[in-house]
């Protein structure tokens, strides 16, 4: 039922402060749809505590399955910042200060302290790439197909254009959405006919109500943009038929 | 570092539109804050695509692993919501009409069209409870440690309550924050020291600017309220001796 992928990836989400729903998470949204548009889907997204051995395990489990992994959180200056340093364990590496990275760091913090904490931020495995920060201080970093980005939602979306040369990016995935005007329930059996015969579209149907009134909006993605106006053009004449009745 | 936790639970986030970054998900925030008030803390939350093997899969793993786990969406009456079926499959039992929720689905249906995707939000593992919707019409359902939610968040929110004689619960998890208005890097390792006085208690460390202002939240979690209070004195403490030098 799902459209074949060229390329995938996993989100590995650390940080206490999402599984103790203190904070939606709002970068794996954001990450899906810049990959998306590169032609690398998200097949899973895992959130998980900052604890050692769990994101070692995680991140050894993900990196093997999927094309890549990008992380999200645990790099900056605190006790609780600790992604940094399993990531090293998890690839071998010696978890040393970063040239490069200490010096951004250095002149950054010039007419301030740069204090432990700070210097922190630093240390990273050894061999990695940096990724930088235009917004802030601190660079996030990449090692093979692992890329560690902070927790910041701004942060994040001001780091990841850069990786575009980086990755290797495949078809456009393209999302095309209709909204109907009736209860997925009303359609559910003649759009799992029209599903059967647009393999590679998956079609989704979201039901939702606004002040009363019940609709769907469906979505159909694939990489075929023709196939996927086909379907969609299809659905559309479903819809008009079943109204006219 | 980690609290020492009574009870434990994972999330399985079932859903193409969470994964393509078309939807952000809300149930996870939710349900971990209600889940916390109840003593049981969420491990591991896991966001997977509508595909059998891999519900099926993720389902049996983490069944073993918490002591409950609740998954969201794929329960509606379309051709993507195979949560039901595939909960059938991962404990081995019949997918059939469940008498009980045939008839509140009838009953509701009475004056439109009772058709076959209505019937299919009826079909369930064999032998679950229901959870009853008062919003809506169709139920939600558990077996053993599963609780099968749907995925519209309003939906959630309006049957979970019901699940509190159900569950389990330790003691409540208290989290308690203070807003210190300096960056963390500049009390990175002060704060360090403090967590490493608290084992039971979780220090977290959230930073943030606001109109350019950098500021950071420092959130405490726990079991135990009046280590909770006693470690938040100090850490206040340590910020106004900070503030006055």
């Amino acid at each position: 039922m799902n459209f074949s992928k060229e390329f995938t990836s996993a989100i590995l989400i650390i940080g206490n402060e999402i599984l103790s729903g203190r904070t939606v998470d709002k970068n794996t949204s954001f990450i899906a749809k810049w990959l998306g548009d590169l032609g690398i889907s998200v097949e899973e997204v895992k959130i998980i505590p900052d604890k050692e051995d769990i994101i070692i395990t995680s991140l050894s489990e993900l990196r093997k399955k999927y094309q890549y992994v990008f992380t999200t959180g645990g790099i900056g200056p605190t006790h609780d910042d600790i992604t940094s340093e399993s990531v090293a364990k998890a690839f071998g590496k010696k978890y040393e200060y970063n040239k490069e990275a200490y010096a951004i760091l250095e002149k950054y913090y010039a007419n301030s302290d740069f204090n432990e904490g700070r210097k922190k931020m630093a240390r990273m495995p050894e061999g990695v790439t940096l990724i930088y920060n235009e917004q802030g201080s601190a660079p996030a970093f990449y090692i093979e197909n692992v890329f560690v980005l902070p927790g910041i939602p701004s942060y994040v979306q001001s780091m990841i254009p850069s990786l575009k040369k980086v990755l290797i990016s495949g078809k456009k995935i393209i999302s095309v959405s209709c909204d109907v005007k009736v209860r997925e329930s009303s359609i559910a059996i003649e759009l799992s006919g029209i599903q059967d015969k647009y393999l590679e579209i998956d079609i989704g149907s979201y039901p939702y109500s606004k002040e009363g009134e019940f609709g769907t909006v469906l979505v159909m993605r694939g990489i075929d943009e023709v196939e996927i106006f086909k379907c969609k053009q299809e659905i559309e004449e479903m819809i008009s038929k079943r109204s006219s009745n």
